[in-house]
């Protein structure tokens, strides 16, 4: 069970999200990806591309059209997506019309990995799991579990992603 | 995809220890696993049950027979099992010739998880994404990577797992 | 050097914001001061008050008339008062006119301390520190420096208090 | 009230402990105390010296030596040193008995920073302020409060420093 190849697609989301101590907001810098994998001591064949930085709640149709063409020129067949939740499954319907036979994780966090309390290493874990194991699809993976994209919907009131 | 009911054995190793402030020394004392649990937002069917809380370089056969008699009565066909890095193979390999039928995965963690730079919420979840997905076998889960148990060894030089 | 009685009063401020990861803000919840002296070991004779739980620039005459009160009414001499940065100074003022004969401090933090990369901690131990040694006076502690209130400024392009 | 120079002088200690992986061991490396300032946006004037990595149990009198050596040749009047707490008051009481006209403050930590849990921040906080406050003499600076070095005894037992 050699692992295969696996590029990360990094769009921004919660995932990534900072504080600004100048204006006690919070923003966009730098992926943290890199060194949640050093964090997760991962030793998968990963390559990392960061494609945008934004809240998917401001993700446009040209964003996703991005996101899409990455996703069919990668050599990779196994891709993770990090993502914000709001639209996650906006974009993963997206991709799912547009690319076939490729294996495609999205995943992201409600609680930015900078702060103590983060899910996103969990999720990360995970979703790279997912990657390695599951048939060609697109799928979300939060809360531990996986969704094929047209079996998930985020409950916003509760902050969790549930089968439909 | 309504994800199947997992059962998680916990048996201590690295994962679990503490910092005992008054001896210097490290220590176990409870296991950390349901705190991580919440911090993944994880919302799997999962059920914990601490079995024992050692190094693992101290466990026994008695104690792989204890882990193995666990493994067959539990209800649930889905077992993640948090074990010690040192002999996480010899118990995997025990465990092997003994259960049918179910997929079980073994996992660890290189610091323990109270410390800032553990690896173990990651190894958490790629962990309980790999025994959702993977056929009945016995594995291991470590550096976001998973090899069946009798194609795995831990570099003790360099402190991770690869395969044979 | 048996350390006298000190009172601390929390206002809220940034070291007392929190993630909702419902909504991608930050809010107030409870304070994190008795967890914080906890972290601290904090051994002192210290009786922890919230008065309330708000951001300095929404900080009203009112609510200072009630800090002063709870300042003069304390039966300590020493208190320390966590507040925004952003108004900590002319707060500050108001006290050093109504108050006599008590060494007060105020302190705060540039990022809240639920996340990973707060002062809040080394702040908070300083400012505790100042409290038991400087005569009667109204204090600010912050960057491990402590100033008198009337020589001091918050330099908003830095993020940082400084002599005036 | 322009902050005077303090000099830090690093001898090791808990606060600068850190985790092994691979033998599940703790050990020195490199002191912490540059990136705990940064994290506390210190701006005071502070120069670090590392003397020495040890456990405190192992300082020699030829070790406790070479830090009153420093001490005396030190431009600075002001001193924090970061010492083990197993025998940070041997140590004090050379100081005294070796060092006039100088303000110098021990402190240290029941737990390693790199620990989730540590109370270093905080003590390092407290030792900068007092260092900053008192009268020449040589002190203790821990769980929040301050001791001249002949009052001040560890109760083993709960971990803590208290009055004698």
């Amino acid at each position: 069970m050699t692992p295969e190849p696996i590029r990360i697609l990094v769009t921004g989301g919660t995932f990534d999200k900072e504080y600004n101590e100048l204006t006690g907001t919070l923003f966009f810098h730098d992926t943290h990806i890199a060194e949640m994998l050093r964090l997760g001591r991962c030793l998968l064949d990963v390559e990392v591309r960061t494609l945008m930085m934004i809240d998917s709640l401001e993700m446009t149709d040209d964003d996703r059209r991005i996101i899409a063409e990455h996703c069919k020129s990668a050599r990779e067949s196994r891709i993770v997506i990090t993502h914000g939740t709001d639209t996650m499954i906006e974009t993963a319907g997206h991709l799912a019309r547009e690319i076939q036979g490729k294996t495609i994780v999205l995943t992201g966090a409600m609680v930015p990995y900078k702060f103590g309390s983060s899910d996103g290493l969990f999720n990360l874990g995970s979703a790279l799991a997912f990657v390695q194991t599951l048939a060609a699809g697109v799928y979300i993976a939060m809360n531990g579990r996986v969704f094929p994209w047209d079996r998930a919907r985020k409950n916003r009131t509760q902050g969790i992603f549930e089968s439909v």
